[in-house]
């Protein structure tokens, strides 16, 4: 059984990137880092999720990337943002942009991957239905794949990494199609930049509003939605 | 006056880099990463020496990179080797690699440049006189600096980050004479890799082997060492 380490947010696309790994035969294990995000409600949900979805572990590590400021994900004076119109969306690099995030939640995979003599790294991005950060590219993947060559002794001695990240080209539909497939408990599952108390849902977000529009194109209720109203 | 963001781990070559780059006419900003090291005084030190080097600013980052455990660095149940011969150095890659290491502080420096405006990103590497670590050489250097143009807002708008490796082709005797000329304060450095009380060197390990020759072979007495003496 060829082990994986499996990017987990607690968000859905993470959620579903996990459960295909696992249909897949994968012995994955699931990695979960707590950056400092203010959605740290994520954190909670990824641990249940990874439990469910059958994750041969899971693990939580803090990485500090709120110090560098600058990013409404991670610093509570910069407001999450709300998009005046779905077309907006993905036109430019957002506020809620975290530099180099996807790079050091690479890195610290990579780091678990070696160790524990996997060699595949499994993360949820997506550059379809997405928010335009330049770190969920296709480039940006196989920059990392050909970084992993040279950055381990595993890879050094002529191994392989590989990067997959099976809903890059999946429309928000196409994800929540394929969630639903593989019996993600969506529901659990928090895409939302701000949510409120218990994790319930802004609906206003950038990531509200994509994760809406998707479930509206899979003609879908979405249950996490569902449970938020009043 | 161009902005930097050096790496600086408290030992003697970040040190040397630091003051290279200040010399060079940088506004050098010091980054020092927390990663669960087993010489945790390294860290002291860093806050000293970025003040007496003169860095712009300095800061302490907290990153989990003892979790994956299996290297000498991070996990106090693997005792750090004494090399039996210093010929053996660099002919295999010892148990004090931290898998991934320099991907993540080198992720985590990429986060804070891109927050503040700097492209340059400096840090101490070595490949001549070094222990065989695969993320101190000129390819994974090269790799890195490839992904940090996908990786970031600021790569994806065409602006370039570079990593700097001033120390990448020279001896550890190049490398003690460049620090006095720089006026580094050698005694202050730590190379240890399980440094004693008050941050005395063991003499042993393959960190405090490798140091000696460059002290020694520079025609130079080390002042850590002397100041460790009985």
């Amino acid at each position: 059984m060829r082990r994986a380490v499996v990017l987990l947010s607690g968000g859905l696309d993470s959620a579903t990137v996990l459960a295909g790994a696992v249909r897949d035969g994968f012995e994955a294990h699931a990695l979960t880092v707590r950056y400092g995000q203010r959605h740290a409600v994520e954190v909670e949900r990824a641990a249940e999720l990874a439990g469910s979805l059958g994750a041969a572990s899971h693990r939580v590590v803090l990485v500090d990337l709120a110090f560098p400021g600058g990013s409404a994900l991670t610093d509570p004076s910069i407001p999450v943002p709300v998009p005046d119109r779905e077309r907006a969306i993905g036109s430019a690099v957002p506020v809620t942009y975290v530099p180099a995030r996807n790079t050091v939640l690479l890195a610290v995979a990579l780091a678990w991957a070696e160790t524990i003599g996997a060699r595949d790294l499994f993360l949820g991005v997506n550059a379809v239905d997405y928010s335009g950060y330049p770190d969920c590219r296709p480039a940006f993947l196989d920059a990392f794949e050909a970084l992993a060559a040279s950055a381990t002794r595993a890879g050094a001695a002529g191994e392989r990494f590989r990067v997959h990240a099976p809903l890059l080209r999946m429309s928000k539909k196409e994800i929540v199609l394929r969630a639903t497939d593989l019996g993600v408990p969506v529901g659990r599952t928090i895409s939302c930049y701000d949510p409120g108390p218990g994790g319930l849902p802004c609906r206003r977000c950038e990531a509200c509003v994509l994760r809406a529009r998707g479930f509206r194109e899979a003609g879908l209720a979405d249950p996490a939605v569902m449970e938020a109203a009043p």
